[in-house]
């Protein structure tokens, strides 16, 4: 057996998501998997450094599966994006040890939200942003993201009611890059591991404060609250993209 | 009557191009009337710098109209950008005087055409682009587009075999931008003007000299043969974008 390590690309709009989940095979894993078990001749699983949400974007998803028989990364890659479908790309495959599992290994993310704000919304990105038509208080969003920097327990910024495991997660950094000639507004963050729905309900958060419906300290008592519902509105899955996986 | 300057950025994809044609309203054109219409009351007659073919796009695609009532500027944009469809946009909008004629006063035109010839094809662009899986000699495909450079007969590179108006066209510029990291290449084509399917039919012939197909001399000859059969395919319309229209 030979362990891939892989970096995929996708326009999640049309898929439910990164993972395989009951009969449907309308996911990336099991796009991939379809793929890879016909180029194996067996039954291949590929394991994502974690979900995506249905209709998240990724630029930068790591995944890893194993071949029995070994076979030239190049020549892995050429196979796969022959038979994949336009919206799902992989950038890259590397032949790794045995050991290598892009989930458990995972010691972090980044991911970017991008919010349109200008007086018209970019044609060619209307399937990768969410388009909101206010101007927002830029200052007061950064100011209300230093909260969630660092370690805290972000039960508030989770849609799985029944989570059990520990919702303790670091962020390591948000960032925001304003292109106000195009009125795109992108927030990054880096953080050792999200929640469910946790990017989309910061950025939703952060929005509102933008909006001036929230003021930017309130973010400390939402966190110590732990109760999703004082929290803020779950941004559109759209806007959102897996951009890197670091290991 | 107030005259108006409006620039349209718009995705091509579904629509049978710019211009309106029989019983269709699948055209930016007629989409554009419709919402003007609605606007001023009364029907109103969009007029663009030219044509573009169905699938091809835009960024900078310009166009002028007349409304019965003088309405500021803002708030036509606003009006026009709140009923198109989200694959078209207004981008900007001017009063202007009473003689500015889109097409009649058009003094040149800058298109982009991009070519997607990497390992892999970018998932978020292929709507945009024309893919490729072979490498290309870039330095033959811009010896070749050297022979464009001035003032020709077109003819050998126009699709419509009626043409009967003079088929001479200046070309200012043909310049490369290749992306290597991304396997993209950009021609960037600027001109007085362009025949029908023009645009298409030089990339398609340069296309086929970085391919090995042709040698790059033979541009001339097509030019003076001015028979459309000699040169090269049209390249598809979806790696076609109208990017500016110069006055």
């Amino acid at each position: 057996m030979q362990n891939y390590k892989i970096i995929v690309q996708y326009d999640g709009t049309k898929y439910n998501g990164w993972q395989k989940q009951g009969n449907t095979d309308n996911t990336i894993q099991a796009k991939l998997e379809a793929v890879l078990t016909r180029l194996d001749g067996q039954a291949v699983e590929v394991n994502g450094s974690g979900r995506t949400d249905a209709g998240v974007h990724a630029r930068g998803q790591c995944a890893s599966f194993k071949l029995s028989k070994s076979t030239d990364a190049h020549r892995v890659m050429e196979y796969i994006n022959e038979y994949l479908p336009r919206d799902i790309a992989v950038v890259s495959v590397e032949a790794v040890e045995d050991r290598f599992h892009a989930r458990l290994n995972a010691k972090g993310k980044k991911y970017i939200y991008t919010i349109s704000y200008g007086v018209y919304e970019n044609v060619f990105e209307r399937r990768y942003h969410w388009r909101l038509k206010e101007e927002l208080d830029i200052e007061k969003m950064k100011l209300a993201s230093e909260y969630f920097i660092g370690e805290h327990n972000f039960k508030a910024f989770c849609s799985n009611k029944r989570f059990k495991k520990s919702a303790v997660r670091r962020i390591y950094s948000i960032d925001f890059e304003n292109d106000k000639k195009n009125g795109e507004l992108r927030i990054i963050f880096c953080g050792n591991g999200f929640l469910y729905n946790m990017v989309r309900i910061m950025t939703g958060t952060l929005v509102e404060v933008g909006q001036g419906k929230r003021k930017p300290e309130e973010t400390e008592k939402l966190l110590k609250s732990e109760i999703r519902s004082l929290s803020g509105v779950t941004a559109p899955a759209c806007g959102l993209c897996l951009e890197e996986v670091f290991y």
